[in-house]
Parts: C-alpha cells; structure tokens; sequence
C-alpha cells in the first residue's frame, strides 16, 4: 500500500497533474472510473457477471485498477487511511444492520439500506 | 488487506447476503457509494474541497470507507488482487500518457484521456 | 417544456443559486441524483425491477423528477435542445448498431457497445 | 417527446434489445452515459466549463442525448411521465428549500441537501 502511494505521487509529480488533482476533481475522475466497471456488466444477468470471459475480465481488471488509484489519492489528499476508514465503517455497518434482524431478507435488507 | 477481506466475508456471510452480492449488483452498490462521496464536493470550490471542515470530513471517511468495502469485496469475487491491479494499471498508464507529452498542460491532458 | 425550464430557473434564481449551477457542478448533481435510482434497483432481480411495489415507484418516481431537473439545467446551460440531441444521437446509433449486425445477440450486443 | 418515445421504441424492438432493457439495466446503463458527460469536465475549472469549446461541446450534446434515451426509456418502462415527475419533484423541493432560509448560502445550501 505505501509502494502504491509512493508509485503514484511520482507518477502525478513526474506530469506536473497535482494541479488538476483537487479532491473535487478526483472525486469526479473516482466516479467516472467506477462507470467504466459497471458498463461492464450493464447488460449481463447476475449470473453471467459471476463467469466473466478472460478477456472481458483482464479489462474489468485494469478498470478496478483505475478505481484503486483514484481512490487512493483521493484518501492521501484528504489524509485518511483507507483500510482504516473501512474497517472502522464495517463497525458501524455491523450495528447498523443487526444479522439477527436483517438475515438473508432481500426485502428487509433494502429497507434497512 | 488479508483482515479487511476476511472481516467482510465473515459480514457477509453472518447476514446471509452472499446471495445479493453477484459482481453485477456489487458494482452497482460501488456506483452508489462513491456518489455519496461526490455529493460530498459538488456544490464546494475546488479550493474549499481541499479544506473539509472536521465534521464533513468525518463523513467523507466514511463514505471512502463503505467504497473499499464494496471494491475489496469485487475485487474477491473476481479473483482480483487490488493492489497488484493497481500497480499493474498505473504502469500501462505511465506509458500511454508520457511525461514528455503531457506535462503540466491541461489541454493535452484533457485530451490524451 | 418550455413550462418546466422557466420554473427551475425561477426556483434558482428565487434562492441565488445560480453560482453553484455551472456546469461542471450540475454534471456532479446529475450524477448523484441518478445514483439514487440506481440505489432502488442495486439488490433486486431485474424481474423484481420490473414490479416495483408502489411506494418504491413513487420513490424512483421522485428521484427521475430530480435527474430530469438537472438535466434540462445543464442542457439549457450549454445551449442544448434535450429532444433535438436525443433525436440526433438516436440517428448516430441507429447507424452505429445496424440492426441486422447486432439483432437480439447478447454477446454481440455488448461487444459492439 | 411522443416522437421521441416512438422513435426510442421502434430503435429497440427493430434490435431486438427488450430483453436486456428492464429497469435495473437502464438505471446502470444511465449512471454509465451521465458519466460520460462528468468525463469530460472532470478536469475543467468551473470557468472552462462555462466556455467549452465547439468541438468539445458537440461531444458533451451526443452524451446528454445519450442520457436522454435512457432516461426516456426508463420512464416509460416504469409508467412514469418525465416532465410531470420533474415539475411535482420541483414543487416538493420548493418547500423543503425555502428561498427565504436558503438564499444564496453555500453553507446552508450544502448543509440543507
């Protein structure tokens, strides 16, 4: 993970991009990367998107690639630790939605969403 | 990573959720998320986005963090290593955008995309 | 028509919020208010989407008001006739996908998106 | 817009494309060309995006037709009459948002969304 940070902050460096990178703009780029995995599965049933092709799934692959840069310096620039934010926010999630009343209902489940 | 992934599957499966969680809706979930995270910017200066007073940054955090939830849990189902994706991405990146060409210019940048 | 886009710009206007509204911004509005339709759809079966109980109708029923809002917005902004480049890309597609090439293949289908 | 409709219906049935066209697909398919339009003024100051240039400004009306279609089309699956649920959505924001609290604030604004 500190590789990764490391890689990209010299790859942003080395375009002289930190200018376009406010945390507005990465939030953008964030959200159009993560449209370029969906349009992957737009048009597949669930099934399907569970048995993706090689080919189709090394260019999901490179789109999750994206996703993970973007959001890792989205997260840097604010000064937040990614794995932390997600284990602290699984906590909050796990009381939120207590398995004893959410277990396996679809319908229960969107409403507690 | 290993923790965060284990801590999810161990979420998931105590919810009987498994079953709403093909890559197809989890993609979707992931879309949904990370525009909490824009709706956090959209109406801020790019300058006001790089300085969150503390409590909408508190929620900011956890907005990122539901996003590596939903990204860690695709990037499983799909055999995906996160990191290795992103390292492998920022490489063919690296060489499709030259820092030559595209160096501090906004134009081309916008353009190269 | 006509009718709808001088009452958002009233509403606008009638609380000055014409400086948030520039077009970068109402692109991330738009974005976010189509991710609260997606949010309805995320867990469902797309037969379950297809028979939406009616108090999540008129849900998504206010959530497309919200979309459609901003963008006839955005499309005013920038000089744009929504009909008129539906219209117009409908033409661009229709050449694009050429019905006997694409005919109810899937595979095809996705491939030529 | 009945126009649009039809010509909409006749592009889909002529493609043989219902099958993949429910609800939950039109809303990923949706979120997909909205951000093809953020795309493309994800790194533009509010400013540029005021101004873009001709070229550019062609591209963004083939997106916001795009998004049109979908929308169209998700509407009518769902029973829906877009510019009705636009003008009651504008009338429920009218009093959730009274000008006489919100006036030209961004921090309210923010705050009050």
């Amino acid at each position: 993970m500190d590789d990764l940070r490391n890689s990209i902050r010299r790859f942003t460096e080395e375009r002289d991009w930190e200018q376009f990178h406010s945390p507005k703009n990465l939030a953008m780029a964030l959200s159009v990367e993560v449209a370029e995995i969906v349009e992957h599965f737009q048009w597949l049933t669930e099934e399907q998107s569970q048995n993706l092709p090689p080919e189709k799934l090394a260019r999901v692959r490179e789109e999750i690639g994206d996703v993970t840069i973007y959001l890792t310096e989205l997260a840097e620039k604010l000064g937040i630790d990614l794995l932390e934010a997600a284990k602290a926010k699984l906590e909050i999630n796990s009381k939120k939605y207590p398995a004893s009343l959410v277990k396996g209902k679809a319908a229960k489940y969107t409403e507690y969403r």
